[in-house]
């Protein structure tokens, strides 16, 4: 598995569904590089192209991996090791190809059902564990951008909880995502 | 499905596996309250014996049930109401008894794969969706103590991702778990 995760803080909508570019949040570093690990991804981007966020996810990064932060616990150390700050998408694409000598997929997610380019949890699994380089996008704030959309080579189905309420933190989201798409649980 | 969560703050252990009672996080209560509404639980009690951090996670409730986050975000609204304050998992088994007529199965998860009482995600599922009442139990800091799982009628079986490393956040944990138990999504 080639698999890369990105979570972009530029361009994102608020809740006007205006574009914005939304602050880092410590949280969102801390559990999606652990998701990150947990799930066999080879790296996570971090992508804003806000200088004063970039050094703030490095200064955070640089207390896990040198500062207290590394003896006080190595489990974080090793996911958050696999952070790395790209100024935008294309960015981390042009890191990616070089890292892995092809382009990488890219497949957005999103909360909303698309009607061009959609792809099933199925088919999405099946493009990982083909040693397709992928990249994963995840929208911070209101979600991502229709521009980010656009570039993508597919959306992502929505997740479907019990009902009709589909409202959850991109943290939470990650997680069920690459449980589904990364794992080894398979559901009977 | 008559399902409710529980957020256990005391007794858990810390880094140094010592008893002690854990701070309410802010984003605990946020992710796990728009989990439990995505998956459809009945209740999401918050459980922790300090006077002080109970009378925050009613302060936190209040502002986005009848405060300003009400006017702001009604999606947040209908998830935080699911949350209940308990000062023990022994009162929150009370409340849900009075209000199901029946004791709830308790249902703890863990990090660790357990030799007792261990049970599978099918299993599980097939309790949730028999109309059982039943409690999942999720642990903040280092996890449940031992006390809290010797209580509990089933042990979840840990969640495998990729490979061996296995440290989540509670938040990222409990949303793979309520969609493997929980969720619509079924994989091939």
């Amino acid at each position: 598995m080639r698999l890369y995760i990105g979570l972009l803080h530029y361009p994102v909508y608020n809740k006007s569904y205006q574009r914005i570019a939304s602050a880092i949040t410590n949280f969102d570093l801390h559990d999606l590089s652990r998701l990150a690990k947990t799930y066999g991804a080879k790296g996570f981007y971090v992508i804003t192209p806000l200088e004063d966020q970039q050094k703030l996810v490095e200064r955070i990064v640089r207390h896990w991996i040198v500062g207290y932060g590394a003896q006080y616990n190595h489990y974080r150390k090793e996911a958050i090791r696999l952070i790395a700050v790209a100024g935008s998408l294309e960015e981390s694409i042009t890191k990616i190809r070089e890292t892995e000598g092809e382009e990488p997929l890219v497949i957005a997610t999103d909360a909303s059902k698309q009607t061009e380019r959609s792809i099933g949890y199925s088919r999405a699994a099946e493009i990982l564990h083909s040693e397709r380089t992928v990249i994963l996008i995840f929208g911070t704030a209101w979600g991502l951008d229709k521009e980010i959309l656009n570039k993508a080579d597919y959306i992502l189905e929505p997740i479907e909880g019990s009902g009709e309420y589909n409202h959850l933190s991109v943290r939470t989201a990650a997680a069920i995502i690459l449980d589904r798409l990364a794992g080894r649980y398979q559901a009977k």
